[in-house]
């Protein structure tokens, strides 16, 4: 069965095109090696999963059944766009307590997962080759969703306390276009593990604020802190102005509902974030905005379960940096992170990670290649781990083979 | 808060501003006065929702417990971009017991409400000014959808029996460019509640293959039939080729999912839509998923509700019908649907349904105009009504209300 009796298929639009040739540079070749880590004897540090053995399981059966007892019919039906209302207060409620960021519900966007406030905000912002400022590495979901609208990646470069501002100051004196956004995850970043200091937040914000360059702060991690201190969110210290905030349930509750939330502090481009979303899938399922509702409204819940997390990751956390440090062979970094789900690691310049993942899965570990990380750079020798996912045991095992894989590398 | 200190706030899209521009000439006058639709004592026939007092709200609560109890870390937990296999192994089921069409899961994509499907599909296929033919009125999620791609409209009139055939061939010779979509709704259009007759559904086949121009028949209200027989949809007397066929579970059970399924019979095609729904949202809920399945896989289930809402429906319909007929004044013709949620009305020419709109809610009743729907022409005179979401009693009060404020226009 072909879409054509003449050979003629449809040609592609161009904003595929330019997804998919971006894409193809680095990540498909990947992706083709990754379906092998879900072979059962494989241990995946690949995904980016929560551990789905503390999900709070009996305590969304009790959400779902008092959602569907309480308004059954409303639950079931069609809704707004914007969202869930009793939902959009408790995320201001929260984001006040524990963000300082001071919203309305009016300003909330309810979003199928932050992965769609990305594309969202990507499709009112962006046109094609216009620049927008990423931190390099950067979350590769954030790549592929300003790819979709043919963005010019600014990498600015990062270091161990996020993004560099003087290189920030330098990427946009040089460039050609103003950048229509700056994006960033400044809690335990995807794919570092890093924190951008108090110090570097104020800066950027500055920055912005001097250029009225709106930012994107992405924070799907930033309540899964394992050592150290909160720090005030970009939003928080901007006061909101000219900042999109992106939170979600996915981390701190569960991702499979697609629950997230996008802070759009400007009422005129919050309503045009809302007429692209009714565009795109009309609402978020009403059902899994209630759910997570029923289960963030009860007192003491969303925290309970945080409280739940923290011990334990904490505790593959550091038997990852222990294991790493004892197995991998000499010339091996990685980075400590104080929270979230990864540690990125940087080996020797010669080894090349994609050909070390596949020498990996001979000996049943995964991880992910960092090269699509990296935005208008060829690097090679850097890979991502995940730690959440596995338990302490197969953190020291899988460690111990990546280690007998780079070892031979 | 504002997004800038300067005052220069972030330039919107191309994409966004031509469909703000397109939207802007009809769209957002009617969905301020929509929104007084919402005041409790107006009698609403402005929206498509189904009747919330039949949903299987029950059922659902069993589904819901059942999913959680079976697997509730999967079912809370990050899936895979297609959608859950045994969803789109049911839907394959059904979809060739009820409609002839014969696939395999592997091109069934669960997607979050048709209206994502024909986002993705526009996506992946739309560039600037790229003809898409189009029903003349037509649904206006899909005008909204392929306009934020900047599809150029190459509308074909429709008559009581559907798409005309020689309209379309006229047209297709016509086009500067080959158009990259052919549009429609077969079973009981919205906004006409039309539907296409089987010599039409051939002939409209034969010529999109003729041209190999991909079809999108989206089919919402298909198993929504009050009257007359089932007809073969396009996809099944296409036997697949070329035919992009979307499903929902919004009608024939709930909306508040966001939960239906685009058939993609080629397998590149199938590649590139999934490439673009991972950078849109990931993938649709996975509790959402579930809970479709699990309400769906009982055997009988979904026959036993769809069994339920017809002969409620019908008698709406009739309702509806029968009260236009005795109290609509002289000059006014409507459609006498055959299926789904929606009747179509004509005033006399001199008739401006929007002005309408203004004395109807004074009455308070409401209804949708019909100049939204219309593509490259104003027509004024037409209005839509659907008749699922309100009772006999009301549809008998509400048209006797419209045909009053009708009759002082």
């Amino acid at each position: 069965m072909t879409f054509t009796l003449s050979g003629a298929a449809p040609s592609d639009s161009r904003l595929f095109r330019f997804a998919r040739r971006m894409d193809g540079l680095k990540a498909s070749a990947i992706r083709e090696l990754l379906k092998l880590t879900e072979r059962p004897e494989v241990i995946s540090f690949a995904g980016g999963l929560p551990a789905p053995e503390l999900f709070p399981v009996a305590a969304f059966a009790e959400a779902c059944a008092e959602v569907l007892h309480v308004d059954g019919a409303a639950a079931l039906q069609y809704s707004t766009t914007e969202g869930y209302e009793p939902l959009r207060a408790w995320v201001c409620e929260q984001l006040y307590r524990n963000n300082r960021i001071e919203t309305s519900p009016d300003r909330v966007l309810i979003v199928s997962g932050s992965q769609q406030g990305l594309d969202l905000v990507g499709k009112v912002l962006l046109d094609p080759g216009d620049p927008v400022v990423i931190e390099n590495p950067a979350y590769m979901g954030a790549i592929q969703a300003f790819q979709a609208y043919e963005a010019a990646f600014l990498d600015v470069a990062t270091d161990g306390w996020g993004m560099i501002p003087d290189a920030l100051r330098a990427a946009l004196a040089s460039a050609a276009r103003k950048p229509k956004l700056i994006y960033l995850v400044a809690n335990f970043a995807n794919p570092t593990g890093i924190t951008t200091t108090l110090e570097r937040r104020k800066e950027l914000v500055a920055i912005a604020h001097e250029h009225a360059i709106p930012i994107f702060e992405d924070d799907p991690y930033g309540r899964l802190r394992y050592s150290g201190e909160d720090i005030p969110s970009l939003a928080a210290l901007a006061a909101g102005r000219g900042v999109f905030y992106a939170g979600t349930a996915s981390k701190t509750m569960v991702p499979g509902m697609r629950v997230a939330w996008l802070v759009i502090p400007d009422a005129r481009m919050y309503e045009k974030v809302v007429m692209v979303k009714q565009a795109a899938d009309l609402h978020t399922s009403t059902f899994a905005q209630r759910a997570i509702h029923a289960f963030a409204a009860r007192p003491g819940a969303v925290e309970a379960h945080v409280a739940n997390l923290i011990p334990v990751y904490r505790k593959r956390r550091d038997a990852m940096v222990d294991a790493l440090a004892q197995c991998m062979p000499a010339g091996w970094t990685w980075t400590r992170p104080e929270g979230g789900l990864f540690l990125w690691l940087a080996a020797p310049e010669a080894v090349d990670t994609t050909l070390l993942l596949e020498r990996a899965l001979e000996r049943n570990v995964a991880f992910v290649p960092g090269a699509p990380f990296w935005i208008n750079r060829e690097v090679r020798n850097t890979l991502r781990l995940n730690f959440s996912n596995a338990d302490e045991a197969r953190i020291r095992e899988g460690v111990l083979r990546l280690a007998q894989a780079a070892a031979r590398a």
